[in-house]
């Protein structure tokens, strides 16, 4: 987690939210939102909105009233205490890729595994940089598919010690996932307390919410777990092409769900989402790293502010086929923005690529060290006499040099970021050591950190009442 | 160039400010300023200021009194008045890569000879995006030594109708550009009316000015040509390790070179320069894209507008030997903070590889893609009603999709970005194109754009005494 004390960088006028203010309430009370789950349309209804089969129309005072009543901040416990997560405010917390069903190893693209998965856990577990391996870090293709969910819980559950993800392919699923964040925990009040996994309801934009991810979202939210409600918007499909129409539809969609999670259990823990980008009106293709996404990116975490929720934004979005030039930039050009948001809750912070097609060990790496560069970017500076080291100019004077200066001879070992990926080598060196490029040295990296992962510790009786759970519900699922 | 309409991102207090501006202040009264030239300090000494050997104590406010004769923006003439700059206020103008002796083409790295000096003139001239070659946009090795600066200002009038830097090595260059700068713009008056080369003094850190550099500086600044005063700050090498330290010597450096040229002729346009990086303490090399180097170009920004100054920070640095992610990431964060600062005048922009002892073809286009998509980004939203397009809604409705919608139908071919280098291409297609990675498409569009590569039309009269200057001025060489 890091606690991001810098400026938010904020490019709205007063004026303009205004306009996207407008612009949703319109929205909600002319057009309304589908939710697909009669349940949700008779919580509406009771709570005196207007209903027409399944779509509900809104008011927006009502919406504001039920958004009111959502914690602006909260925790999430992790089963090691030390890497639980507080969601709002200045913190920043960042899960791994996810929901990729390929993944690329090199100058290998490939169905993912289970093994791939166990694999992104552990690196996941491995740096500090990422608060949560994430949900779905990878599609375990070469599970059974009815049971795969189990399988997944139970690796991010003992594999890492981090906050987790909930599995949102159905209301049952969603069910498990809590039953067994109630075993790891110690019982429903423990995890109803203190929240344990966090879930990502995806919006079917525009203006639809599913049944299968509303099951999920009834389960999450009756338990007291956090609920990432989150519009699924690439302008130009999705959503109209101009960013402000995006941001209105946003505020629509993402606002209605929230609303819906207060109904389904009032205070319950949300965070605005939001999934922002555009098609490539050459390819057809969606597009990521973009000029328009970092603007709505940073658009978003200040109406999240002016609307009092924690938000979901960014990550290391990029559309490139390989871990080259392109991953980098497209990635850090949406990173960036991430930081000067403040986002609270960044997913795909690490290992995206292909627009998600793909999850990239490479990546992954790549990703960490933007992440650390940027935790030490997003600190504060210290400026006070003793920092102008008055000293030093004393006692090197002019045209000299401070690499023997007492004062450099004090700090030098830490008185620089010290990078884990980026070589400053010069040439002869960096072709004495392979001439390897950054994609190819962190492959070396990524080899180095599983052959050192320690698992974490978990208590036997704990970790049997799991296995039972896992084998009963399995046989139960035919798998 | 490019007008930069978005809110700055500034990060020091007025606590902060107030600290650092304290510090220069001691280090001129106290350390001083060494100048390795007697015209200077007696320049200095006629104005008042305490002169020990060649080391200048100065006052502060003596220094304020001199930056404030300096303009606060000011034109800069290209022979194709389209191409004619306008440095300070909102407006942000961008050079290539200057001073390596060496190139990277592909997977060869070589000698810079006189060939890539044009070429890398003739693909400045082609993108929108760069306003200036530059100066020595690669050591044209070669060329004789003794005349090669008769070739590259030659080079960059002829094959770029853009705005050029001068020649710094000696004064005696500093003349011959000077002198071909006003055959190029019709006479001496011309040239000193609008200036029309701007030129690069760095200080040789720490607090002295070395003779060559300021022999040049003479000639510029007599001639009223802009000059660009940079510290040349490695952190941990030419200044102490710590930012703020550097800032202050930053300052101490920067002003009184400023407030020397306001000796030599007041009221000569001027530009606070920056060029702060840091030492990686492990390789003992110079470390670029660095998180402390971000810090230092905002807060350069910053300090520069406190003192009424245009300023030069930033561009696409880094230091990785090859064009990968490396280069990728870490010259993204540099240039990103570069726009966030809102710099006036940024070197480097295009082509810089492994520490600037690289003039790299591919890395030039990655970095052109890189500023096209920040102009986008630092572009203002038009946020108004029209730009909601709640018709768009309307005619979609709940779960369907905008690509087919009179709205997008209306604005498809230029409501996004496009790019120039970045493939969204599915996998499948992309195989098919070749599996090429963004640097080896950058290899091809740099083939394409010399291929297409027209020269800018010169008067034959002018071209006639440029040619007639250079062969005398060679023969008086003896080269």
């Amino acid at each position: 987690m890091f606690r991001n004390l810098m400026p938010r960088y904020e490019i709205l006028s007063p004026d303009a939210v205004a306009v996207l203010d407008r612009g949703w309430r319109r929205i909600v009370t002319e057009i309304g939102v589908q939710f697909a789950k009669p349940e949700a349309v008779e919580l509406f209804k009771a709570a005196g909105q207007s209903v027409e089969g399944d779509v509900v129309k809104l008011d927006p005072e009502f919406i504001l009233e039920q958004i009111a009543k959502a914690p602006r901040e909260f925790d999430v416990q992790a089963r090691n205490p030390a890497n639980s997560v507080h969601i709002g405010a200045d913190q920043m917390a960042f899960g791994a890729v996810y929901g990729s069903p390929f993944i690329r190893d090199g100058e290998v693209r490939r169905d993912a595994t289970l093994d791939d998965f166990r694999k992104l856990a552990m690196l996941s577990q491995s740096f500090s940089q990422i608060d949560s391996a994430g949900g779905v870090i990878c599609e375990p293709n070469d599970a059974p598919l009815d049971s795969r969910h189990l399988d997944m819980v139970y690796a991010l559950q003992t594999l890492t010690d981090k906050i987790y993800m909930g599995n949102v392919v159905s209301g049952p699923n969603a069910a498990d996932t809590i039953k067994m964040t109630e075993i790891l925990f110690g019982g429903r009040d423990a995890i109803e307390t203190v929240p344990a996994t966090i879930s990502l309801i995806n919006c079917n934009s525009p203006l639809r919410w599913d049944d299968r991810m509303l099951d999920a979202q009834f389960e999450y939210c009756a338990a007291n777990q956090p609920v990432v409600l989150t519009p699924f918007l690439l302008m130009g499909a999705m959503s109209p092409v101009t960013i402000p129409a995006a941001l209105t539809q946003q505020l629509a969609e993402a606002l209605s769900g929230i609303a819906l999670a207060q109904l389904i259990r009032p205070g319950c823990p949300v965070i605005f989402g939001s999934f922002l980008s555009n098609i490539d009106m050459q390819s057809g293709s969606p597009s990521f790293g973009t000029p328009e996404s970092a603007i709505g990116l940073l658009c978003t975490g200040q109406l999240a502010r002016y609307y009092g929720l924690p938000f979901r934004t960014g990550g290391g979005l990029t559309s490139s086929q390989s871990c080259d030039a392109q991953a980098a930039y497209e990635s850090l050009m949406t990173l960036l923005p991430t930081f000067l948001a403040g986002t609270n809750w960044v997913m795909h912070a690490a290992g995206w690529l292909e627009g998600g097609l793909v999850s990239c060990y490479e990546k992954f790496i790549v990703d960490i060290e933007l992440l650390r560069m940027l935790r030490e970017q997003f600190t504060p500076l210290e400026i006070d006499e003793a920092s102008l080291a008055f000293g030093a100019h004393e006692e090197v004077g002019h045209g000299g040099h401070f690499l023997g200066a007492e004062h450099t001879m004090e700090r030098f070992r830490d008185c620089f970021y010290r990078p884990l990926l980026s070589s400053t080598a010069n040439y002869e060196r960096w072709l004495k050591l392979g001439g390897k490029d950054a994609t190819a040295r962190a492959s070396g990296i990524v080899a180095k950190t599983l052959a050192d992962y320690e698992q974490p510790p978990l208590d036997g009786a704990i970790r049997a009442e799991l296995d039972d759970f896992v084998a009963r519900r399995r046989a139960e699922l035919g798998d």
